[in-house]
């Protein structure tokens, strides 16, 4: 499993664009005390309200990784950025970035990274070589976030739900399968950059024995209703073997995004479904709850959707950014061995 | 796509057990017009029935590959055989192995082979970019194998669909997505080698548009129902946006094979569910066969457990070693567009 040094200088290049801050942004949210400040060229006119401090200050200060806080699109990392990153590595920093771009295509990052006994992580691939998955069933508890389709908040949720269940005194860890939860996490599998073989047992890595009463919280991928990526939900959901999983959902959305031709699933379908399919790996898993992306509704449109829903599918319907996840972490917490 | 250069001459190094010829067996079997001879070191004791041919004396005749027929617990190619692979690179012939270790990984035979000019394909192994799913319906009809487990008769079936409708006079190809699959047909995507990610987006590539009325028969990988290997068959499936399927089963497993706690599902269960999961890209996808390894049954007793299950199903239940599988063509080629 990649694991990241912390804390982090967050790097925004020249970016201009506020949206393309989006893994600074996330990082800043969700792991601010692993956070030390940003730094940016000139030309950036954005920020994400942190101290500015060089890379070279950052290090002094402690800074264990320079990370790429802008995720552009198309993902190509700038020539124009490269001095910056140079004097992170020179300040004797690891560089993590997500890009589409890998730090190790630059010849002179390598060879400056290997004179400084730093490392280049670029957490959208990966190198590693897993095992096949067993189907041994391992100890501890296991919560996964699906989804009707992608990029409709599952990693935000399964953040929300280990905030939640660590609030309430319950251990919890966020087990990181995408590039921005695996900065947040500081580890984790970029389960999609595996090879199709062996992404189940990626996930059994990903999550592996632990005490009775713990709980991975781990963040889904893709969804199985994809024309593109139901395999990697599919081998991500059995090598996780969840007791309990929680479907993610955006009721704006009328079609898979990007992919017209392919309508979203019914609630009540999608979760039959990710049943059967968590059931070949752990006959006990079961739907605890459902997370909704309610940011077009207003409140009264939202009140009723979450009281409608709830009753149709007698499941908890929260949104995490409206009034949190709490009704499921009941569920989870009922799930939850007392003595061990 | 992987294209390797034909005809082939078969090496069996220095075999003593002949299930290991498997490889061999099946190139034998598939494609006899394609294979020149075999070629194996003095301990051998294995043959599978063709003539000797050195590879120099092959090469001469025009064989274009030299062909590892053998696959050995472990995958892992002796020191002792590249002796004969040196000399097969010598007389100008490409190199395929199903090997898990890679012939790339010998630096003298990547030396030699670029001296030489020619190719050491890995075909278990796949450094190949695909692109993601487009979902876009392609032309052309489509037939997959899928199965109730691994390794019980998927790429059999696919073959002796493809020979039974070619031999009717529909226009069929057989699209190959694992090593043997690849070495019959001459090229293929090795799926479950691919970054999942891709694997939808490759099995589109590996069925491009045709004419109306031709017929894609798509070796199917892994299963649904195996807690390993799901995501790979899923993705395939996507990608194959099949018309059609057929199930493969083997009624003398009683369990996942090497999965003891792992069941199998009934045939109309795992009918329902390829059907459900074909539907996300194709929704008149649908079954039209079952086809069955009837190797542990008495004539009497296939005869019954064929009619019995047929009648149950409304289907038509074949093994393609007994009998053939003309029944389940017949439904294919009710479904052949006939005027184009």
């Amino acid at each position: 499993m990649l694991t990241l040094k912390k804390p982090y200088l967050l790097y925004l290049g020249d970016a201009t664009i506020p949206t393309d801050a989006k893994t600074a942004c996330g990082l800043r949210d969700w792991c601010p005390n692993d956070v030390l400040g940003e730094w940016s060229l000139p030309a950036a006119t954005v920020s994400v309200g942190l101290t500015r401090i060089a890379p070279a200050a950052a290090a002094a200060r402690g800074a264990g990784s320079f990370v790429i806080g802008i995720a552009s699109v198309g993902g190509k990392l700038p020539d124009n950025w490269l001095p910056d990153i140079h004097a992170a590595i020179e300040a004797g920093m690891d560089i993590v970035s997500g890009m589409h771009t890998r730090l190790t295509s630059f010849p002179a990052l390598v060879q400056a990274a290997a004179a400084r006994g730093v490392q280049l992580h670029d957490v959208r691939h990966t190198d590693t070589r897993f095992p096949a998955a067993t189907g041994r069933k391992r100890m501890g508890k296991r919560v996964a976030t699906v989804g009707t389709d992608c990029a409709l908040g599952k990693k935000y949720t399964a953040l929300a739900l280990t905030r939640a269940l660590t609030a309430r005194g319950v251990r919890a860890t966020f087990r990181a399968t995408g590039q921005t939860g695996i900065m947040i996490a500081g580890e984790g599998i970029a389960i999609d950059a595996v090879v199709s073989d062996f992404v189940a047992g990626a996930a059994e890595t990903l999550s592996p024995d632990n005490a009775p009463n713990h709980w991975d919280v781990i963040e889904g991928q893709g969804s199985l209703f994809h024309p593109a990526y139901a395999g990697v939900t599919l081998g991500l959901l059995h090598g996780s073997q969840p007791d309990a999983f929680v479907l993610c959902h955006d009721p704006s959305r009328t079609h898979i995004e990007y992919f017209p031709g392919f309508p979203l699933p019914t609630l009540d379908d999608a979760i039959a479904q990710y049943t059967q399919a968590a059931h070949i790996t752990n006959a006990r898993a079961h739907c605890v709850g459902v997370s909704i992306n309610s940011s077009t509704m207003s409140d009264a449109a939202w009140a009723a959707y979450a009281r409608d829903h709830s009753r149709e599918l007698g499941l908890p319907v929260c949104d995490p950014l409206r009034g949190g996840v709490d009704a499921i972490v009941d569920r989870l917490i009922a799930l939850t061995p007392t003595s061990v």
